[in-house]
């Protein structure tokens, strides 16, 4: 395994976020990379609403699972591909609000599996408050499986 | 607090179902409405993957998720609005297939909350196969707090 | 990696089980081992007790994750050891009875993860209830890691 | 509803753990007590090591989740009683240590649901480190159930 330098990282997490075909759909960008840390904002829009108008808990999860996701990747070797092994989400209040930002921290970064801590903020006027809150474990996958990120 | 014949809840989670865009945006149809289970169906399209061409995590959670929601809606009292609590995915082998299909189940139905099951399986070729698991809590929102499903 | 006949799988699971003294200090019985099913029991002790009197949430997850993990190494090569990754449980109503049942059952086996479905029922008189449901990973963790089960 | 002084709070939580009689059979100490946020240690003990040796992951749960629990009534009204709805458990390294520590956070207090952060360190010979980490739902209930805390 060969480890990254930042400019790598940061090429690899923009490279593999912009075959998420999903995200562009969404209408979500990514604003952050750091090592460890990844932020993804999305603009509210009706398409992507629930029943009462609010942000559908799905789009305001996929965010933050990307984000989760992207966040282990930054710090795993070049020659694996990252996969979602499962999430946990608390939706915290209802998603309003005209902008979501969704957080991804990498808590534990294992060989294998990574742990991960999300959150989505929602910016209401001029304020943000937290409207939800991942636990997410994210998987290492070798190249002789076929994937590359 | 007043009861639902069977009639009543499948038009009120039809059109509580045909109010979420998001719904609508990922192409997901409601092809089962039974009182305690949902069913949701989606094609695949490229528009919902992620970076190996998946379906994306959040998409997959997503119907799910509307599943368990209708389903804990189809067992609670009129005058009240469903908002989802939490839920847990894992994902069990990479959403591979033309076709996937939710099923939400109500393991508890509670006067406030309510736990379900929620799978997702995906459909290549003629087989189907189970990709993904989901357990969820469901809320009962008096109408005071201004929602209606 | 070798597989087991039914023999070997039992008589594994059963030196493992014997070796958790934390069931033996629950007072846990294994009553049940079948190839990815696995069912424990535990009477109702006032040494198990939350502020109300009912078995502890702690006490009803811990069954419930060892039913869970054995069902999952049941099911694994000779040559590995088995970690719960983590786990969801939902406690469905306060844990009242004379007796308690975990059930573990895999869901998914796979090389590296396993996904188990759980479930505790509690027996208060002559009837079962279900009490909690939970969802969990599992992890086959090689010999060379110096854990053997 | 009645809102409590600091004094009111925590005799109130030292009154209610003391009633868990799984703590003292587990040898967990409540060690911290402030308005959101409960410390709970635990020193090992092989009473209650899983097949390996480690910490079962059950203890480990269970004092995350009685951290949480209080954490979440420290910040609720004097006339309900708190319950776990389910929580959600990341074990990130095998539990070793001489003493672990584990600490329980409200991130959000509802009226009715408030959503807790914990997390379980172990001390092993001068050094503390991140074992598991949870995220868990606290309900309060009202006195009218017969419950009290």
């Amino acid at each position: 395994m060969t480890s990254m330098s930042n400019l790598d990282f940061e090429a690899r997490c923009r490279t593999s976020f912009a075959k998420q075909q999903f995200m562009s759909t969404l209408g979500a960008v990514l604003v952050r990379l750091a090592p460890g840390e990844v932020i993804i904002e999305l603009p509210f829009s009706s398409q992507l609403t629930q029943q009462h108008g609010f942000l559908h808990a799905g789009a305001v999860a996929s965010i933050a699972d990307s984000a989760c996701g992207y966040a282990a990747l930054s710090l795993m070797p070049q020659d694996v591909a990252v996969l979602t092994v499962e999430y946990k989400v608390n939706l915290l209040k209802p998603a309003v609000g005209m902008r979501f930002r969704a957080t991804g921290k990498v808590i534990k970064a294992g060989r294998t599996l990574s742990v991960c801590s999300g959150s989505v903020e929602a910016q209401d006027g001029t304020q943000w408050s937290l409207i939800a809150l991942m636990q997410a474990t994210m998987m290492a996958v070798p190249d002789r499986d076929g994937l590359k990120d």
